[in-house]
């Protein structure tokens, strides 16, 4: 066969739903020769890593860790470690991602009760009341930032009701964790799961997820055994834990990734980065806004690191999107869904969460818009 | 929190089960600043790798591609799409990864038949045929590259065995792929899974699989879904098809890597991969028996890339790895299962078999048995 030429991609600024920009420090940390997933200095690495994710997800969950595969794993990891056959969830869907997490429900065997709320929309912890009244799940699943919509989804009262309920509290943080905050001991959030892609500003390709000793426990008591055996937390602890059994291969590039993505993250300190991922925010919403889009979140519910925008009737969905990204090298992300067409998700995670990114692609959409 | 320092692992020459040395042009290439998944530059890298993959499995299956995990996600993968509950399975089993098989199989909510052999024993046809009597599993699987064991299973035999029986035959080759023949269509492999960080030496992470016509008809002949959302084929093929559908974000580093890895590969040219393969294991062969060690495994079944050799009474065990990787910055492996403290697991694996990695081991074992 005639051989592929080397990799030279062009350069974007990646400005959709993730992956994110990757710091140069972290480019340069994968480019780390390997060593083995058992050599001590690896394991030392392994409890840095657990360490640095535990003050990142804000929490002393002993299960801290991340899953050797991407968010999607780690959302499964959390629904089939924590649900046997026959058991019963509500998940409440107001987007892509719930819709997903009611899916895994069914495969795992358990019984689907759910809450819907408008794409666009969060869940009302009402409707989680309500809904509580008709059944009695082993857990609630819902999601902290809805990747599809742009939604940011308040946490504590809805965490008050489940917990009433004597039910585990599931969250998918995977677009907020590093972005915004996730509190996850203060807010009673029992199984929480992230990717490294967003504003952790990763490469994809490990999921970090905390487990709370409440959520342990649940998985102590299970009868059967957890239907995948990869993401088997009961055997992947082991590994991450004193014992070290070896499980399967860590993906030792990405820890490295991972390690080096923290440090950053936690030198620059989690309020002031949350700002900063406010600051422009603001700024995109305003210059959106002057060049005629509409946000399609109420104000008090707008992701900061995601921002979704009714396109103008005056421009090509998919037509703009690739003169972004042929002409200034821009990615922005389409509408998923309901949304496909008619919505686009214009990411600021971590390292693309810049005053720069947010006039690249002002001033683009402005020569687009406007051409003189 | 004090942060943990930057990462300086002392570099290590990998030679043990993997992961095995990676070339610096590969570490470079995952050093490429990221793109999006769906940048129609990365859609091109996609099928670049298909490309390269179904090169280096010997394949023109049309569903070749690589899981978004490690090895292991890739037995679970093969099992997960073509068992449904009910579903009857043969699994051979003479080490530590047959045994993981079979946990899977049960897992699958399928039946499990097994066939055992003693471990650093291939298994023989003739055993499969005698079970074939007894039962009509859907899938007979077995391991072509016991990792745990050092022993090379022939497959020609069985898999007419198999196929005459009227099932699907599964072949772990996670450990073999790229280091000595894998022949996927000459020899009738149905479902074919392997990893990248041993032969193929890139990093842990992805999982290259094959499935040939006749496994993807019985994955759309399915009445169940897939236990699995994560490793859903059916899905994960439309990402990897012409469709392009969003599935999960794939790991972007990774298929860098994996991509210049394939590279390598194909320019060196698989005979010549594997003769080198063959060379060095001769010569560490020698070098060992010089030494006083007995191999495992009997001549005709000995792996070239993972050497298992009874470890001398006169040598302690984890004390003598110990000094390996201190003093001479060799990593080499332990027994696993049956073999604990028995016996060593000396990988020779793409990059890492090499003449030069032979005699740093070999000399560096004579230093530590014959001090002077």
């Amino acid at each position: 066969m005639s051989l592929p030429h080397e990799l030279i991609p062009t350069p974007r600024f990646l400005m959709g739903p993730g992956p994110s920009d990757v710091h140069p420090r972290v480019l340069r940390a994968m480019a780390t020769p390997l060593i083995g997933h058992l050599d001590p200095q690896f394991l030392v690495i392994m409890d840095e890593v657990k360490r640095m994710l535990q003050a990142t997800f804000q929490t002393t969950n002993e299960m801290t860790l991340a899953v050797s595969a991407t968010g999607s794993a780690g959302m499964e990891t959390c629904f089939v470690n924590l649900l046997q056959p026959g058991d019963e969830a509500l998940v409440c869907v107001n987007g892509v991602f719930g819709n997903r997490m009611a899916d895994i429900v069914g495969r795992c065997g358990a019984k689907l009760h759910r809450v819907d709320a408008p794409w666009g929309s969060p869940i009302d912890p009402q409707q989680v009341e309500d809904a509580l009244r008709e059944c009695k799940p082993k857990l609630v699943a819902l999601v902290h930032a809805e990747t599809s919509t742009g939604v940011l989804q308040p946490l504590t009262d809805i965490s008050r009701i489940v917990h009433e309920a004597g039910a585990l509290l599931l969250v998918d943080a995977v677009t907020s964790l590093g972005g915004t905050d996730v509190r996850v001991d203060d807010w009673g959030i029992d199984a929480v799961f992230s990717g490294t892609q967003k504003c952790l500003s990763a490469p994809p390709g490990l999921s970090p997820v905390s487990f709370s000793p409440r959520a342990v426990a649940a998985m102590d008591a299970r009868k059967t055994k957890v239907q995948s055996w990869y993401l088997d937390m009961r055997m992947v602890r082991n590994y991450w834990g004193e014992q070290r059994t070896y499980h399967h291969t860590a993906p030792i590039s990405l820890m490295y990734a991972l390690h080096e993505a923290l440090r950053i993250i936690l030198t620059e300190e989690l309020e002031a980065r949350f700002a900063r991922h406010r600051r422009n925010h603001e700024l995109l919403r305003d210059g959106l806004e002057e060049l005629g889009f509409t946000l399609v979140v109420e104000p008090p519910y707008r992701l900061p690191m995601l921002n979704t925008a009714w396109i103008p009737e005056s421009l090509a969905d998919a037509p703009t999107r690739r003169r972004l990204l042929d002409e200034y090298n821009i990615e922005i992300g389409a509408g998923l869904g309901e949304f496909a067409g008619k919505v686009w998700r214009i990411g600021l995670m971590g390292c693309s969460s810049t005053e720069n990114h947010v006039h690249m692609l002002l001033s683009a959409l402005k020569r687009i818009m406007r051409p003189t």
